[in-house]
């Protein structure tokens, strides 16, 4: 039986030794000190641990089912789902107005890789229902905002967001769905929405379906989207639920996972729906809840490391198998535990040093998101806006092949689901895809963001490279970390000189290297990340607080990641410099 | 619906530009003639395309069923198969004698690949059968051989090899499945085998399990272990069928993929078994037949590869999407196709370079095998056992992961089950498991194979790639290969030197780096292979003959290969390097 403990300890080390939060002037920050944060967590932790990981292989092995148009989520589902909501945590980081507890996201996202590793499929019912409420939120009416947002900030009811149509997912331009103007001020939604992620089930009493269609006679192409709110049930102007509206769930899809997750064919049929937000302004809408979203997803791919990678180390210490061939560890057993060998230590240390650094660059990011909202850093937006693509794209490739080799640690054991590791794998790879597949974060990447302002934020960010690089090159013991993250930085920027000397001729140039890029990037980012950790942790063993073992795990970690992981860079280096001809070099036809 | 047309022409390529086996001079390779294996592979192809490849679906969603002992597979499944055995293709390579055809392995190897590719789960039961009847052939005296051969060569008999117990899988010296002598000769096996591939099914009269088990009073540990013939049915003195023997299926594992193949759990209750081979040497005659079955597994991470890929790009072509960073290719259409864009490209190059390059790797290595067998050729069994790791972990981890890269072009689509792209990379993950799981393979190349014959068969692969480099570096258009290559071998010599001056101080030095070589290895053996492959090619089109496009195309994908693939080397050196303290620097409880 596969189990989860919430990382609580690194959660915090993160927090208050690297990001040192409390002492940061964003606001609401203040509150956040370790005692705070240490609460919520360990909290959060117990719902994690105790309440949704038994759940996930229920979720996966019942999955979701249609019936007569109603959609039955797996046994067990909707009390965990009463419990999350009584405990008040699924507003955890929106405003007190419309019942959240107005928490910064930093709090928010460190609770929602804890729910997320648990269950992930089950986490995405709440979490697309704060996509949802955001986008009511930001652009609403106010009488949008008060009929709406209460319960779904509650998740009484919830919510979810209708793009894709079976023709189209990343170009939504080519969108067929029509929303026609009404005498009433209202419209009627027809068409067919696809990948509807939560679209319909048993556990709130209304869903509010954010829905992007075209009102008929607007500008051709993306320029023509609007964003509708599209309630399943009606609402009476005493706030009392009505009529049910023009939508059902027309099939599920069976998926490769997340099956307590229902994924829906969504049918609209002249379903009412009101303007969220300017005509024709739609993907604006949804672009303001993308980063969020993206830096969500990310957090999946971390989460499913987390929770895979700890059933590997149970495992490791565990099942007996050969010998150490240094000589017997466990002489007085049949044979030693898996962890003796090298080669499982090589895994262990791939995925453990991974999941520390991607938790420290999502938490960073997400404190990234509160400085930008919160404390309306321009700075931090821009760099945030920079670097969306990356969390979401490296975290989620990464996330995913840490599970896979996760899974390998079990042998045979791991390709049979009732050791619940190809759970992890399966739950893990819809991350890599949704949100944007990580092909078109990296063209966000490299054909948006790194021009942006122009190149304002990726200078800021080398800057900041060498900064810390400057600060900490003669602090004794920092110089397995500075080295190393010098010479990842020199390639990252190696690579964008060459991306902006043959990018500008011929666009291909640039966009063939692309997704390497994009994990040249990731790889930098977390040598920043261990970069930090490693002073931190240096900083606690010189002061002799805490938990040694905990610090000079953490710097072994690190060293690890600088001498095993960092040397990818200039591997993806080299793919980039070869240019557009090795990869456009074909006819089509000779494919 | 997915789809699958055999690559026959790239198939002939190796066989005949690359590789000549017409002119090799090993026995059985002079009928290889071009028409010949192109008539075979034809008919093999037209098997594989239109019977198995709709069939592998139907065996995914509908799996195998046990019902009061029976196992009940897939609908479609029995007639495919008795139409598998009329064509005369379960003995392809297997001697006359007993019903065989007795073609070179290297030609059975060429049309497993398509089988595999259209139909892995179904291909497996014919896979186990041709196992256990070659341990049969190698191993069984003659009575055996006539008893069970010509059955097990028709498939009207099925094979399974017994190894695995709940509690021991890669350390097989902690069994306890037990054979005690009885007075007939015989012996009577007790215990629970478990992951046993095809163990109980519909679609064969008998079955045969080949046993692992130890006779009570014999040596401790591996030396004490035998392997014992166990039929299903027992065989009367006239070969028809008796008594049904003390064997059954208790239960099948539900798995992450290859749903049409039965994994049973086999309990043996005073089953009559009879010894094959010598008494405690049970190990050693299941590693005869290891490398074959190790290369077959290979084999299967090539095969799930190539009809993912060819998947991807139907859909690549087809699946319109988005413009063209260049300008619209399309332009009458809504949007242009998948494949206009860099980053597919990317990918495709990717799986195409190393379907190609791991084509050829496969049927070089089948035709050493050929060498080794058919021609005792002492080298050349030498070097197929140095490179048997290398095939088995190589090409099913770079399989898998080109699975992964064909299921993401599909966005969204991909993760849905209907797809059929889900179903390639679940069923691709576990070739990474049997047979010896990949850190197995990687601790059998470092810690056995390297050093075996006093590091002749490693020195012999260095002087070939030499010999290739040197007689290719002033062939015009060579030096794109010729460079990379070396320098990729360049690499691998180092690494191994690290290994010789750091392995005998600490073990672990080397063997930190064991999972790394083994990638090492790999790309410099496909980046030979894509030297000759061009060679090949240039000489075609300086000839004039043939499908210039075909040869052109050939080119590309090398150089993309040496360009984009290759430079992977230097990472793994760079891991290499760093030795044990990386790896091994942490107490089991720091994890």
């Amino acid at each position: 039986m596969p189990s989860y403990i919430a990382p609580t300890k690194d959660t915090q080390f993160v927090l208050h030794n690297v990001l040192n939060v409390s002492q940061a002037d964003t606001p609401g920050y203040a509150e956040l000190d370790a005692e705070f944060t240490g609460a919520v967590l360990e909290e959060a932790g117990k719902i994690a641990g105790e309440v949704l990981a038994p759940l996930n292989p229920v979720g996966d092995t019942e999955g979701c089912v249609l019936e007569n148009g109603v959609v039955r989520t797996p046994t067990g589902f909707k009390a965990a789902f009463d419990q999350v909501r009584e405990g008040g945590w699924t507003a955890l980081d929106l405003p007190e107005e419309y019942g959240g507890q107005n928490m910064p996201y930093v709090l928010g996202t460190a609770v929602g890789e804890m729910f997320s590793a648990a269950n992930q499929a089950f986490t995405m019912y709440q979490g697309l229902t704060h996509g949802a409420a955001s986008a009511i939120l930001t652009h609403g009416t106010d009488e949008q905002k008060q009929t709406y947002l209460p319960n779904m900030f509650s998740c009484e009811w919830t919510g979810t967001m209708n793009l894709t149509e079976p023709h189209c997912g990343t170009d939504l331009g080519l969108m067929r769905s029509k929303a026609e103007p009404q005498d009433d001020g209202s419209y009627a939604i027809t068409g067919q929405k696809i990948f509807i992620s939560s679209g319909e089930h048993d556990m709130a009493d209304n869903i509010i379906h954010l829905v992007l269609a075209k009102i008929p006679g607007g500008p051709e192409g993306i320029k023509g989207v609007s964003l509708f709110i599209v309630p399943k049930f009606l609402i009476n102007d005493d706030g009392s639920l009505g009529d049910r509206n023009g939508v059902k769930c027309g099939k599920i899809e069976e998926k490769m996972g997340i099956h307590g997750n229902s994924t829906c064919v969504m049918d609209y049929d002249g379903a009412k729906g009101w303007l969220l937000g300017d005509m024709h302004k739609g993907m604006r809408a949804m672009f303001t809840m993308m980063n969020e979203a993206r830096i969500g997803v990310g957090m999946q791919g971390l989460a499913q490391a987390e929770i895979a990678y700890q059933n590997a180390v149970i495992y490791a210490k565990d099942r007996l198998q050969g010998r150490a061939v240094t000589g017997a560890e466990n002489p007085d057993g049949p044979a030693d535990p898996l962890i003796v060998h090298p080669d499982i230590r090589r895994s262990l240390m791939d995925q453990k040093s991974f999941i520390e650094g991607a938790r420290a660059f999502l938490l960073w990011s997400a404190q990234l998101i509160d400085q930008s909202h919160r404390g309306d850093d321009a700075a931090a937006e821009g760099l945030i806006s920079l670097m969306t693509p990356v969390v979401k794209g490296f975290l989620t490739d990464e996330g995913y092949d840490m599970t896979v080799l996760a899974q390998q640690i079990y042998g045979g054991h791991g390709y049979i689901e009732e050791s619940g590791m190809s759970q992890y794998t399966r739950d893990a790879r819809i991350a890599m895809i949704y949100e944007g597949a990580n092909g078109v974060q990296a063209l966000d990447l490299v054909g948006r963001k790194l021009a942006q302002d122009s190149g304002k934020h990726v200078m800021a960010f080398f800057e900041m490279v060498k900064n810390f690089c400057k600060d900490n090159k003669d602090v004794e013991g920092m110089s397995d970390f500075v080295e190393p993250l010098k010479a990842a930085s020199k390639d990252l920027q190696t690579a964008g000189m060459f991306f902006m000397q043959n990018g500008m001729k011929n666009p291909n140039a640039a966009l063939s290297g692309s997704y390497d890029f994009m994990h040249l990037f990731g790889h930098v980012c977390l040598g920043l990340m261990w970069g930090r950790m490693a002073r931190a942790a240096l900083s606690a063993l010189e002061d002799g607080s805490g938990d040694k073992a905990f610090y000079e795990a953490k710097l072994k970690t690190g060293r690890f990641y600088m001498q095993r992981r960092l040397p990818a860079t200039a591997m993806h280096l080299a793919r980039i410099q070869s240019g557009a001809e090795p990869v456009m070099g074909l006819d089509a036809e000779q494919f």
